[in-house]
């Protein structure tokens, strides 16, 4: 009760970041504020593309044959945008499990080959309360090679409250 | 190469379907045109939502726990929006394969739950010609028990050319 209690007097007061010290305490929470970026790095190997690809049923041969996406003026086949772009609800949603989408648009800049690392960032634009949840407008862009712009958009999900469970996973 | 020209013959005029004759000939094209639309239909199962979790590490208990997700005020726990709205690029690329993508914008409007069957439409309502490829705007929404809105959007895609290699699949 008084770490819930904890919790919500950090969300009304926006504190970035606090521990507990508590022996029983769970770990410490950021709570989530305009401004704020969340990141996950996630290397795309051939098995994802596979895996992918039969999750979605999706079977561009771009996505396959490195010739025909060579011939269509690509270095080397593809790993799906959809594949890439789903860094986004997977970077909400881990830090805050039962955010529920509302909007995601997504403009394709680079092509994204396999073994490229690619870096999921989601900023925080607006957050708004509504009926003791949060509507959070993201900023929503992935990179690679550093600086390399992969995917630009902007996300809207509804977020059960705005402590983050954890922050920064790679992969 | 008589059916690469008669191919090429077909988009320049925009004749909507046609039939070649001769034994060895590739199977009948239908050419696309501002106005049409192309659909496919998917039944989403436990498996499904298995497959794509691990595809995109996405693990929003939303997904997995129906307690959770009836908590949180659905009817049971949700198939993944960025599966369902793979629908879209799956729908191009299987009538257009090489299809590119440029942009999507997806609002989710109703849930999607494990047996839904869910029907993707792809309504092209833009077509420009860009040295030698087709750049297309397409309306895009899934909709379930009939009418029900899912998701709504639009997306851009590049095709190689606007004869499309199969239509209307159901599965």
């Amino acid at each position: 009760m008084r770490n819930r209690m904890l919790i919500r007097s950090l969300v009304s007061s926006s504190v970035p970041c606090t521990r507990n010290f508590s022996g029983t305490a769970p770990p410490p929470r950021q709570v989530l504020k305009t401004g704020d970026t969340l990141r996950q790095t996630r290397i795309f190997t051939n098995e994802d593309v596979t895996e992918y690809s039969k999750a979605s049923h999706d079977s561009n041969p771009l996505h396959f044959d490195s010739e025909f996406a060579r011939n269509a003026g690509f270095e080397d086949r593809l790993v799906h945008g959809m594949l890439v772009a789903a860094l986004f609800p997977r970077i909400i949603a881990s830090h805050f499990p039962g955010a529920v989408y509302v909007s995601q648009s997504l403009h394709y800049k680079s092509p994204v080959y396999v073994g490229d690392a690619v870096v999921g960032e989601v900023q925080a634009t607006n957050i708004r309360e509504n009926k003791s949840r949060y509507i959070v407008k993201f900023l929503t862009r992935c990179f690679k090679n550093d600086k390399l712009l992969v995917i630009d958009g902007e996300a809207v999900a509804i977020l059960p409250n705005l402590a983050a469970e954890k922050v920064n996973v790679v992969d």
